[in-house]
């Protein structure tokens, strides 16, 4: 196979060294320092960082939620039965539908740098619609999660969930989830489907602390959650049961942005030595966007983290809530990375904003941007 | 010349009635109503907008200051001093070094949809590098503004501001401003600086109010200028005076992100009817951005807009702030507007982060995006 050097800008590996160039072969980073390739990108004072990691979306739905959006800005709050519009309208689309639109979504998050993406199902809520969005959600990412716990659907809501439509979604799915929130599930309900899932060997995430305090962290401590997402409000004592358990806060700037909501507490997480993830919450609800460098431009303004803290929770970060090997550029790693126009990745947050994807490598690869290279030997 | 129909999704021009298709020939918009055309643009489903305005930025610089931003984020407060950083690599950079940038950041303007852009002088602060700026600027775009009274510089700087620099700059430039501000210069001394301009037929606009209250926007209501920029501290009493003479609000939400500063109280300006304009202010201090779609989201998040006054804002409350007949698709018009990937204008702020700028044409020409248009006759 080809092997390709980069070289001529600042490289984030996260290895403990800097790296002076970039090599990739067979997929890989095989080294750190600059060889003889058969091809070369100059990168020509660009930085080269690691490809995003997002480890909370939402990409298969239909319908669409703009009215809600506008009113929402016009003064109206959030609540989470806003959810239920989408249920309806990704019910009355065809699996074709959902998977053209969920296709289109990815190519958008993979154009502005995300490599690794979780999806959710969720609009469903019966045991045939939840089963066709993780097929769909298949088609798009090897990191599934079955959410058929977002919003309650009638009497008897949980023991479906927990039986035949677990049973449905459990070869299709890598995780659960749960949405622990007054209105949604409550922490005992959450404990009973997180556990069905988890004794199906699916990683556990939760929807936790998004609107009000409550026991969601706590629970996903309990659990050894991989991740609690959201994690608006929390105490100090969810933040030492979350550190002791290595449960990674996913952070999703970007739905308190678009519900004009409270900031999650980044810097107290970060300051107890929690694992912060950042991602999209990438929905039609209440996080319409997928631009991984949007969220760390909001990161860095809103939640206070420096430019290298949110560049890393989008991406190691996220690796971590997913338990997956990604996220980073060191030797041996998959090269997944994104040439940014810009000479270091802190203008991810000063150019807020302004697309700098310039290209986009996915297992050593050129997916998206125009190839610029030179052949060399 | 070429006439080109653009059907099959929501137009927005400003004008009165609801237009059901755009129809351009010799560079203007000749028609709202579908007709025979020599080429078809089928938006199918996507939506048409006027080109944004952008009616404040400092495009003509040299240097970084990605470290002063870094630190910033880190806790410490943006004072006007830095602008000195700036002054000194600008005036180190050869104009062709300048002017590659400036058309560098220029082009970044017109793919994310601006195609009408104000471009100010101020980090010369000498009479031949203040000139050389503006002609920096002249070949970029017509709206060039001469601010030599950015941040004083030594004994006399008003003299020379109003004497040989204004001698030197009034030929390449429309207007005239000056940051009235602590640390800057005080209202006397604006009064002075742009009363000499004016003097010389250049339009008026001042940096007012930004940093804390004071004189600057009643005094850009006293000389009738065309806009008082940033004000982000104003009492009732400057918000009447601009209502009566008929000063518009330039508000740059961006550079209260980029500073973590607080927004300004766009509500009060809009309920007491003064014209408010967006811009980017982009300048590599206070708001490296160039995206108006940015600022059109984040106005509607922090500014309280709705995403129709934010669009109004970003287009036709930018042109009267430039004095230009801009912004709007109204029969008559130049043909500069822009396609966006999405059903309707909201999606600006609904989906931010997101670049959903499929094309950008201007005086008729597609400019920007890919060509997707098929021949009718």
């Amino acid at each position: 196979m080809t092997s390709t050097l980069f070289r001529g800008g600042s490289i984030t590996t996260w290895a403990d060294e800097p790296a002076t160039a970039l090599v990739l072969e067979d997929g890989l980073v095989v080294s750190h320092d600059e060889q003889p390739c058969d091809e070369v990108v100059e990168l020509d004072g660009r930085c080269v960082v690691p490809g995003f990691v997002d480890s909370h979306t939402h990409l298969v739905f239909g319908g669409d939620r703009t009215a809600e959006f506008e009113s929402r800005m016009a003064g109206i709050p959030y609540a989470a039965g806003g959810i239920r519009t989408t249920v309806a309208a990704t019910r009355a689309a065809s699996t074709e539908e959902l998977a053209s639109r969920a296709r289109r979504l990815a190519d958008e998050c993979l154009r502005s740098g995300t490599t690794t993406i979780e999806v959710k199902s969720g609009y469903g809520l019966t045991v045939e619609d939840e089963r066709r969005l993780l097929e769909v959600a298949r088609g798009i990412t090897s990191h599934t999660t079955f959410l058929g716990a977002h919003v309650p659907d009638g009497d008897g809501y949980v023991d479906l969930v927990t039986g035949p439509m677990l049973d449905a979604c459990a070869p299709l799915a890598t995780a659960v989830d749960a949405f622990c929130e007054e209105g949604a599930f409550d922490v005992d309900q959450c404990r009973e489907v997180l556990s069905a899932g988890r004794a199906r060997g699916l990683a556990v995430h939760l929807h936790a602390n998004q609107l009000r305090p409550g026991g969601g962290v706590r629970l996903a401590a309990e659990l050894g959650a991989l991740s609690a997402d959201h994690c608006t409000h929390v105490s100090d004592e969810d933040i030492t049961a979350m550190r002791d358990a290595r449960v990674a806060a996913v952070l999703v700037p970007a739905a308190e942005f678009s519900t004009r909501s409270p900031y999650a507490p980044a810097r107290r997480l970060l300051d107890a030595a929690v694992t912060v993830a950042l991602a999209t919450d990438c929905n039609p609800g209440t996080s319409f966007t997928t631009s991984m460098p949007f969220v760390i431009a909001l990161a860095v303004r809103e939640l206070r983290l420096t430019p290298l803290e949110a560049l890393r929770a989008a991406t190691l970060g996220g690796a971590t809530a997913l338990a997956v090997d990604a996220g980073h550029l060191r030797v041996g790693a998959h090269a997944d990375l994104v040439v940014l126009d810009a000479p270091s990745p802190a203008h991810l947050a000063y150019r807020p904003g302004v697309d700098l994807v310039a290209q986009v490598w996915r297992g050593g690869t050129l997916v998206s941007g125009p190839a610029a290279r030179s052949r060399c030997r």
